[in-house]
């Protein structure tokens, strides 16, 4: 191999790297920026028309997630005691888009510290002038609904589910 | 330095980098396939002969392994809801031989979501033809059983448990 | 660009990456050694004079962080079955400097396994002649009180916590 050839395929495979740890970067800030309650820093992991989807509510742009990070709502489980803890994702980079799956769990302080959700996480993510961004996250509640399990094996191109 | 000799360089500090990388990706797809019941892509992140050990069940070879995720039991546990938590793994490469350390979660879905069980984990793995497959992983529940500190702790040569 | 210009950047890039990949790793060695009562190793991820800096509990220097591991308290937690489950931390690396923040559960084997405790840790670290190392470590648990989400946000610089 040339001297050229080599500096090529070394730069590519650094990008490659590089653009796993900027994704897993944006996803692992999750959990810090939404416990804090920092609207506008959670939303602005999304594309400005990025969709937020949780089972119980869509949220479609920037507006609407950090709408939701100030809502009364979620200001009450801070205020109570809250840890959105974010399992490390599985990222597949293909080109300017990419996907991961992982897990989060919501732990709330009440009576004690108690698991109140265990939910499957989907991520769509695309290259930007401003690096990586979600373009769809989709989060399903791990209570047997079939879509949960579902979500997270569509990471795993040609796994197959026993049934 | 010469040109020749930095790019050498280059080259095996990014593979270094690399191993670890595909190693933990490996570790990370456990949860979501074993969550939702892909038994043979489970099954196919050991070696054909390899062993997955757990307190009450030893599994020989991927064809063992695959039954276990096709299991009543298993299957029984994704249709109540089930989340595998793998933790972020310790990883040491050692040429083509390398060590994972990490913890797993096992929450289930049972009058809201209870922690099952928490269990220290132990990956030997070896570079294949087709990449890294794991040749032993090893789980041991964290129930005050000395063999999961010594599990933990095995991780990292020289250090010394205190008793 | 020159073949010299490309190697230096790929250089630093590279360095960059395997700066993370140190400090994520000294991170995730912390659960591993802290469950099997590795009391000196756990004491060697801090400088010698590092601090760790607990809601009701402030360690200065090694000798007091290796006491805590080697406490009748601590020791305790293991005999017992104990899981200082530590997620994926998300590190910032600024020249010899860095800071990195993340979440513990503690999780204890006491009529079944229980959440006793979710945390925000926040680490600032150096880099020493011997790699790199905690400087300070702060810990504090997510049960409501305002500096728990204030540490978590400190990660991110110009982020904006809403209240």
């Amino acid at each position: 191999m040339t001297v050229e050839s080599r500096l090529a395929a070394l730069e590519e495979r650094l990008r490659a790297l590089e653009d796993e740890r900027e994704i897993t970067r944006l996803i692992l800030s999750y959990g810090p920026l939404v416990d804090s309650g920092c609207s506008a820093d959670v939303a602005a992991l999304w594309e400005p028309g990025g969709v937020y989807d949780v089972d119980e509510i869509l949220m479609t742009g920037q507006a609407e997630i950090d709408a939701m990070v100030r809502s009364s709502n979620h200001q009450r489980w801070i205020a109570g005691g809250c840890a959105h803890f974010v399992g490390p994702p599985h990222v597949t980079v293909d080109g300017d888009e990419a996907t991961a799956v992982g897990y989060t769990l919501m732990i709330v302080n009440r009576d004690g510290f108690t698991l109140r959700r265990a939910t499957a996480n989907h991520w769509h993510l695309r290259r930007t002038g401003g690096g990586w961004r979600a373009v769809t996250r989709t989060n399903r509640v791990l209570d047997g609904r079939e879509e949960s399990p579902d979500l997270l094996a569509s990471q795993f191109p040609g796994a197959t589910r026993h049934r």
